[in-house]
Parts: structure tokens; sequence; C-alpha cells
């Protein structure tokens, strides 16, 4: 059966969760144009996620994917904290920031017993997770209720390994992707494949369904990505400008500017590498630190020097999140886009 | 005009020139089956490249393409060199390299009067470049000869510089492309965009036709290059397991191994970024190395120790370039590999 059928939607167009960005209008506004609208977990409580779901319910009969984090939580000692700290009090310094005084930022919760219940409450049609897969037993849980289960492959090993470990669906997250790497199996940043290479290579050795994702900003994306073997489209980045997006001032004037020539992958904002437009933290403490602390530990103490910098209009210590082919210029809504991009790949594919 | 009939070839598939693994017999293949053959001038003297194109001439009325390096001679201190060789020195004693012994490995010439004379001579239908163009005036004597004018862009700003500075094609070098990055803007390897986000950046940026080059290893992905606007694709890396490119035994053996989640740009192999499997020498020395010395003054400096190794069977120290893709596990011929994928290309794209 192909994607659309399965999940029960009309356009083969995944919105990417991105959380932090991404939220119950997004979500909403994609589900209601025939997408799969997705809504971001990671940051928020049990009573925020279970409200989000009710009010996505009462919004649209359409499907729900609601997207997971599932990394194990870090060991970072005490004098790795300290380090890191010190390697920050020259910033801390410059902007007038008091780290005792500052509340921590948001943490970046893994799947747990306590999300599984709400899943298995709310029943999603699909639940995504990043970072690989929770255990087998909560995995197995998820299953349960009927769900389809995705995850992200950033190898051609991983694609294998979630499917063997239950997933119905694989991302093939090319490293053009803005973001998070969903990376588990392999911590070599400089090999991560891109989508022309790791797509075709996801799609021979897989016999689920493949979602692309990475680089895709347009209906010319799109139409490749199909020529690949893609059963459907993540789009990202495409979304952050929209009206219905959660993205900062910052993170939109950034992604405004015209060259996107200048995204690269880094550590230094959250612990793990994710892919963003260069801004002065990543110049002057990465792009790849091997000091930075496990995620989520780094971006939280990013925190207060991100608050305040963000307080004066600058994205400095903020992480601008975004593809390697960005975002349109245009801020249209999210439901116009969608139906746009689509429209354009089907004329290219000739349907 | 299309790029098949610019150029009078009957398949958009250019053979990548690959200086060191590409000569003769593999851009004849390639030519013979309708496709632009390549020769590699970096490598070769003045006598050598004359030789090659007569022999190229005889065996096909074929049109050729001719490529040449254009790098800045680089300026390397003594104690730059030296510093090198005393990082090098450890692998000297364990392969028992007297560095004094040895003749240094074959130099890379950019492009001058003497290259121009041949062009000006051979006339060869397409003359390409790479790392950017030669100055103005050599450019002005290479397209009066009538020669199509191409070159590498790996970032936007790139394709708009080639344009305006006489280029009649602009090859789109995305980061999965195997061998030296055409870089000449940037330095920013970390930032290089992939294929899927360039090429339609460059398709939108310039007039000129556009060659869609990394990351493309069979039909598939010449289909979706085509989706994103290319008038043509160049592959290189799917051509060097094929009987005739000139790749070496320990280089086939590299790219015969399945796994192909292992390639990453380095510079130590040569003082230029550059593609290729990882192998000792990059995983001890780099990938990325600021004290490397200036192309092609650090791959000299290696030359012993790859001789060395290559001598006992091992890649440890030599150049496995690759792009993302990787190579095809068969060894069909040039020929047939170029009809092959475009003839899979064209049932994806039902022409």
């Amino acid at each position: 059966m192909d994607f659309c059928a399965r999940v029960g939607i009309e356009i083969p167009i995944v919105q990417a969760p991105m959380a932090g960005s991404g939220g119950i209008a997004l979500a909403t506004a994609v589900a209601r144009a025939g997408g799969l609208g997705s809504l971001p977990a990671a940051m928020l409580s049990s009573d925020q996620l279970a409200e989000q779901i009710a009010e996505f319910r009462h919004a649209t009969d359409a499907p729900l994917n609601v997207n997971f984090f599932c990394h194990d939580l870090p060991e970072v000692s005490p004098s790795e904290l300290e380090a890191w700290a010190a390697k920050l009090s020259r910033f801390d310094v410059e902007l007038g920031v008091d780290r005792s005084s500052v509340p921590a930022g948001p943490s970046r919760r893994p799947f747990d017993d306590e999300a599984c219940r709400i899943v298995e409450r709310a029943r999603p049609e699909v639940v995504s997770f990043h970072f690989g897969l929770p255990g087998p037993a909560l995995v197995e849980r998820v299953r349960r209720t009927g769900a389809i289960v995705m995850s992200s492959a950033t190898i051609g090993a991983e694609a294998v390994w979630l499917e063997q470990h239950g997933c119905d669906v694989v991302i093939a997250q090319g490293a053009e992707a803005g973001g998070h790497r969903g990376m588990f199996l392999t911590t070599d940043v400089a090999a991560q494949p891109a989508t022309m290479a790791l797509l075709p290579r996801v799609v021979d050795a897989v016999d689920v369904p493949v979602v692309a994702a990475g680089g895709l900003a347009d209906g010319r994306g799109i139409a490749a990505a199909f020529m690949l073997g893609a059963a459907a489209v993540q789009l990202g980045t495409a979304y952050l400008l929209c009206p219905e997006a959660l993205t900062t001032s910052v993170h939109r004037r950034a992604l405004a500017r015209g060259s996107v020539d200048d995204t690269v992958l880094t550590n230094v904002l959250t612990g793990r590498p994710a892919r963003g437009r260069r801004n002065r933290v990543i110049d002057e403490l990465g792009p790849m630190a091997a000091d930075a602390p496990a995620f989520p530990a780094a971006g939280a103490a990013l925190a207060p020097l991100r608050a305040a910098a963000e307080a004066a209009g600058s994205g400095d210590f903020s992480p601008l999140w975004s593809g390697q082919a960005g975002a349109p210029t245009t801020d249209v809504p999210a439901g116009r886009l969608t139906r746009d991009v689509i429209a354009d790949a089907r004329r290219l594919l000739d349907l």
C-alpha cells in the first residue's frame, strides 16, 4: 500500500516536527491541506502534549504524527559542565549575564512510560522518533496502539536497524537537513551522506516505505526525491517562515537573508550535531567542539546567553536551524505552501 | 539549444576527467557510447597531452573535453614543508621510507600558455577547468578556438562568477562528489552544499546550461538531476571500476568494499579538500588539517609513503577518491555503463 493510503492522507508530504518552531498551528494547517501534520513533543510537558493533541483533534479529522526524541539521558560530570561554563564566561561578561540568576532553558525529554501513556490514550495515527528508537518494550506498546512507527536513518546501516527494530516507515535524513541529525549508530559527522546518495541506498536496503528528508525545498526537490525512490517527502525548513510556525524573530531574520551557503553541522548549540546558519557562537566555539557537554546539556548552558542576545535582537547565541536548501523567502501560509509544492512536483512528474 | 545539441553528443552524460584514474581508454569508451569523454590534463606533460588528444581523434570522431586544473602555484615555505615532513616521519620509520632517495610524485600543473597552445592546435570541442578559471587572457584564447568552456561551482556565488567570467556551461558540484572540490571563492568546507540544494540554486542563478555532479550513481540519480533542472550530468566514481579506468588496485579494492558511508572531505592527501574513502592517513592526520601544505605540496610529501604502502598492497596513504554514492560493484565496461544508466533514467522519466 502506498504511503498516503496507509497513513490516510492525500498529499505525500510530512511536515517535519521541529521542536521549538513547529506546533499546533503549523501541524493543523498542513493536515487541513492534506499533508501529514506533526506535533513535536520533545519540549512539552505531558499536560501540554495532551492538550495539543486534543486541540488538533478538535480542529481536524486528519491523521496526526506525534514526534518524540529518544536520546539516552546524558551522564555529564560537574567538571565537564564547569569547563564548558568557563569557555562561555567571556560571553557572560560581555553580555552582562549572571548565570546563577537565570532559569535554565527548556529541557529535551526522551520518550518514556509517561509519554507512552499519552500515546496509548490519544492514539495518534503516526508516532515518529528521532535519535533511533526507544527500548523494545516501549516500541511494542506504541505499535499495539495501531500507530505507524517512523524514525530517521542517516546512513544505510541505520535504515536496516530501524526496519529490524519495528519501524513501519524509515525517514532517510540526508546531510542537507536542518536541525538535529537523527544519527544513532554513528558519530562520524564528516561522513554523513547527502540525500542524493543516501535515499536510493536506503530504498535498496529496506522493504518498508522511505520518506525523503534533507535539501527538499520546492516541487523540483520533491519530484527528484520520487525519482530516487521515495514514498513521500518530509519538509522542515520550507515551513519555518510560514505565519503558523513558532520561529523566533531572530531565526526568521536569519532565514530571510538571501544566501544559504552558510549552514553547518554544529554540536555547540545543544551537544548533538545539528544543521543551522552560521552565527557567532558556532564560529567562535565550533562548528564541532569535542568538549561540548552531551545533549541537551550544552544547550542548557547556552540558554542565558541566548536569552540576553535575543532580547537585544541578536541571534549570536541562538540555534538558527536551517537545511541547506533554505526557506522560501515569502511567508505564504503552510497550507498553501503544501498544495503549491506538490502541484509543482506533479507537473514536473507529469502526473 | 540543449546541452547535447550544443556539444554534439547523443547522451547527456559527461565522464568526469579524474586526473590519475581517467585517461584515453575511458574517454574513448564513453565518447563512442555517445557521452562526452574527458581527458584529464593536470598530471600530463605537454607531449603526453598532445599525444593523447591525437589518439582520441584517431579512435573516434566524437567531441572531446580536455580538463585542466587552474590553481595558483602555491607559495609553500621550507619551514611549512619541514613541519609537515616531521609529522610524517613516524610513518617513514614504520614503512622504512628514506625520503631523500625517493623521487617526488607527479605534480599537478595549472593551465598556462603552453597548455593553451595545445588547445589552440588540437581544438577540443569542450575545455573544462577545475578550481575556477585561468586568467582572462587565457580564457579568451580558449574561447577563440570555439571551445565550449565549462567549470565547477560549489556554491551559488561561484556559479554566478563563472558565468560572468566566460563559462558557457556551469557544473554544479554537490558536496557528495568524489575527488577535489572545485571551490575557489570559499574555503568553508563545512558549508559546502549537496546536490539537492546546490543544483536548483545554480539553475536559478545562471542562464547557461548546468551540469549536475555529485552523488549521481545510476539512472535514478540522473532522473532526479533532470527534475532539479540539470541540462546534463557528470559521473565520476561510477566509472572508477570500469576496466578502461586507470584506477589502482588498492583504490579498486576500497571501492569494491560494500559500505560507502565512510567518505569524507580531506585536505591531507593533496593540500586541497577532496572526497575519498577514509583510510589511515586521513584518520590519523585529518580529515582536515590546518597545517597541510598548499596544493599540491601535501600530496608530493606523501608520495614516498604512498608508494611504499601500495607496493605492499595497502591503501593507507593513497587517495581513495570516491563520491558518496560510490561505484557500482560490477566492472561493466564504460560504454555499456553509459548506455545502461541513461536508459534507466529515460525509463523513469518516461521519455
